[in-house]
């Protein structure tokens, strides 16, 4: 921790202070101001530190996470889901329906997955809504239909945990469990995630720096679980023409501070159809392990976020311009 | 509902489809654009008709909310909380420290509130953090030793409820159940605080627009509890020089969309203790029913938020200026 | 300079390539991680050492603006403007019309504002518009018009400049030369109104952090002018319920960090004449030095921004709400 | 113009008053709210018509700009650039320094450009910078050293404009006149450049949306200047882990909404050389028609801006990355 002093602060008062939390001080004076650099055993957090009379600023030296932390484990996090593997040289890409919508309707969209050669079904069982007079998805039987569906063409599954209490239930049927973007830094449930033993996707919070983002899958990994899959869905930002702004940035950015998987969902990040593949493209293209797209048999019918949802067409034809991609920047392209 | 068409549009087949959604439908054109006007019980959300062929844009005439607007109801809202009324004629200062620390201490921070004349008293009991690793509160323990303090010195208490499953705990020692920001959107909290009859303070999430911010409240209300208070504290936005934007828009923006009780929460929107009081009297300036600050008997001893923390002198000086500022503006102060 | 290194650099190669750009360096270890202070005559910028092997982070010690400072100069800086003094003990009210519409319009106006007692008047001559097709103002034609208006009942006059080369005309109608938002930036503007001697009132760049603002005026100031009067007019965010955010914030913010007048604009800040005085107040009782807002005659025929304009007798109730605020924070308020 | 009323508002009057602006009026209730469509040869702006009593919101149908519009042209614009068009079939990679350093350098720099096959170079001669400290551009002298350098290869030159004044100098030298993000909205230079016949190269503002930026077009199409390039170079956001967020969406939503050729700039938008690669691959993924780059002989040498600067053997590893993702994507990749 280094501590940078108002001019005129009284630093032999300001040290014994600091020698009582425990730290040993060095000051050391340049262009007339003056730092500390605290070392040893001491305790305290920058905040307190900031409240002592005359600090003026306080710059942790270390990254406030350390688990999740390419500097605490280099190698990349390899996370397998059902035939797929994240964090490899292979790109993942995962494809479903915003919410399982019928046993008949998951099962036929379950086939086209498998059709388009993909591992991995993304369904929402339990569905957050902004609105409390909206579709609040079809819960357990709806992930009972998603398990059978998908078994039935061997693919994985991928579904949104809302409440830590729904976590014993969610684990008979899927093998990711999703946190969506609001419960980012809902402690209580990322907490109860930590002592799971399944995948997590934390999708950023739509206003998440990535260091938040990252502390909050530092809260799953400090609780024993070391499987989490970093999921950007796009930022809130003051630009109106889109729902979100996709964070493209956020990829390289990420591949270079932590060991695990980034994915990116454009669905999410964009909301409307014509621009899914063009954002999947990039994302892919720049480095992202997965990439996560809603689909629908028939997107005008599609009881929720129908306008993002890809026609199953455009799935098989997403699925072929990312594998040029992947070829194009030296990935291979997973295959069911 | 409006929709806007795009050029050359089917519109026979679209009515049809309206139709089949149980809409009646009147079309106009205007400067060569055509819009249809969709009246009737038809019940598809704004989302869906987006998804027809030749929907080029969606405009819902009315708010998404009910409950909580001026139109359903044009009446302030007025919300007792111990001796003082929230939404009324008079102002309501709140103070408090950040954390409930001990027993001793919460007793003397009761006797400060007290003496200044305040009626109601914040303190929190469980700690949603950043970190995992940082101090998590007292739990159980820290509400008892709160109320029995605010018992001793007539006052109310506003504590905050982090889960769901808290909620019977909470309500056997406080007053007001406050909604953290990181949790506005947590939609099985808002359901749960729909069905108690206990006045909740919800602030606003670091990046909701006030709509959904209403959305949020009209969660609760829709469940049966209409005393619901809203409380700004502040927004993420580029400028890095404060830890957020304190929207000071939001106040008189929110008094005429709503009837519920409009707050300010300083502390938390600037986080440096030099900078509550100015922002504290801009809030009260511009029309906020209420304030809420934090203060400390030893700011730099405090266990977390310290350098927010007002001392208690500069609380007794801020009584003062705000009861002057309502004064200037035809309002009253609420003291014990 | 402060240089945190990455772990396993070449310490003494870097040190050389230090030693050749001037500087001497000083090495320190904590918590594992190795900085180097660097002290002397060495000229290299940040982004230049950003650049070198091995430099992880480059933190410059000292704020990049000087002359603009507190640090460099404690005391405020008093601008007299007409008959009124901007940073003082007295806080000054300023009003006017968006565009100087007619030469009959403006002498009404000018009689409007010496009756509610204020001392400065607002107009703009030359328009900035967003659009190509909108009115873009009278030019040389209306400075003279308000010119005459002014001096017909003692007040001041604040306009604004949009080119270097309009500057000579500006020079001989008005009393402070103002610079729009979307010319924060526009450096070659900033260096031809360092040159000149006449008050400049720097308007907030809509997305300009506050550090980028005081940069801006360090470039008037760096060029000899050092009457730069700062003015707040909301910044861009996310939220759509208000045209900007009004960042009240800065108002404290700046008072410590600089010695120059901070004014604030609510009228282009919120853009609605309703919340146009909520806003006024929360600024004032926030420390503003000034306030400027618009008003006219007849609102709804103003020839631009009509819908936040005041009308005459919002203006005079507005003059007497502030006088209040001044008066609960101890502070005087200006009449002409 | 549609126009939303308050309830209970004088329709007559209204009716009346739009009436003397020269609109015919034609009004619908629909779920109790009354709207008004304006057709015929009315002028008011919606600004005005929003001023009017009653009149709650304006909606005007069609977008502000025109000829910038798809609709008002479908077919792209394709701008001969040197040997290169942009706009069409084939992806343009254009790189070079940021500024022009020597004269030597520029030749050296002008070699490397044309032995990675691209047709295009960049570099810059005034150079805005945000300190008045900086270093601030050769002027004439490097505009004279860079064409030179670009003959000798047969390379076209891209370079900053930063004032009306300086364009006649520029068109001496230069085949693609750039506009830099700060003056996206500085009018008069605009106009200025709708009146000369060479493409115009405007970088997005680092606050403007989308619309505000074709708008900002149109003010130099309207002058009839038709060739203009529209360059995505990041937005200002709250996420601080890269310099400005890289809006990849805009790239999609501009392709749909207008004609003109949209080109990517991932070193301003990223600010650090090892994520440039990863993100110009994804602009080209994402559908731009061009990307522009900096490289450099010896970044950790460059005058400004090193740490973003490509290694010459970087941008020749980019340029065969751009080539493959071209290919995966239908496109062709230009060679000089």
């Amino acid at each position: 921790m280094l501590l940078f002093l108002d001019p005129g602060t009284d630093q032999a008062a300001l040290a014994a202070r600091l020698g009582d939390y425990g730290f040993h001080v060095h000051a050391h004076t340049y262009e007339g101001h003056t730092t500390l650099g605290l070392v040893g055993p001491g305790k305290a957090k920058a905040a307190e530190l900031q409240a002592l009379p005359g600090v003026r600023r306080v710059l942790p030296i270390q990254e406030p996470y350390k688990l999740v932390s390419r500097t605490f484990r280099p190698d990349p996090t390899l996370i397998k889901v059902g035939r797929a593997t994240l964090g490899g040289s292979q790109m993942v890409l995962m494809a479903g329906p915003c919410a399982v919508e019928s046993e008949a309707h998951i099962h036929e969209m379950a086939r086209l997955v498998a059709q388009a050669g993909l591992p991995v079904m993304r369904g929402g069982a339990f569905k957050p809504r902004t609105s409390p007079y909206a579709f609040q998805g079809h819960g357990e039987e709806g992930l009972k239909w998603m398990r059978a569906a998908a078994d039935a063409h061997g693919l994985a599954v991928v579904s949104e945990v809302m409440d830590a209490s729904q976590i014993p239930l969610m684990l008979e049927y899927v093998d990711v469990l999703q946190v969506g973007a609001r419960n980012m830094q809902n402690f209580t449930l990322l907490a109860a995630l930590g002592k799971v033993r399944r995948p997590v996707m934390l999708k950023r919070g739509i206003s998440a720096t990535i260091a938040e983002w990252l502390m909050a899958a530092e809260y799953i990994l400090s609780g024993g679980n070391y499987e989490v899959i970093l999921c950007e869905r796009g930022i809130r930002t003051f630009e109106t023409a889109t729902r979100n702004t996709f964070d493209i940035s956020a990829v390289p950015v990420l591949k270079q501070l932590t060991h695990l998987p980034v994915v990116v969902d454009p669905s999410h990040a964009i909301g409307v159809r014509d621009k899914v593949i063009p954002l999947a493209r990039a994302g892919v293209a720049a480095g992202a392990d997965g990439c996560i797209v809603e689909f629908h048999t028939c997107p005008e019918e599609a009881m929720s976020d129908g306008p993002q949802a890809l026609y199953p067409e455009e799935l098989q034809q997403l699925a072929r311009e990312l594998e040029g991609i992947c070829g194009a920047i030296g990935r291979g392209f997973a295959r069911l």
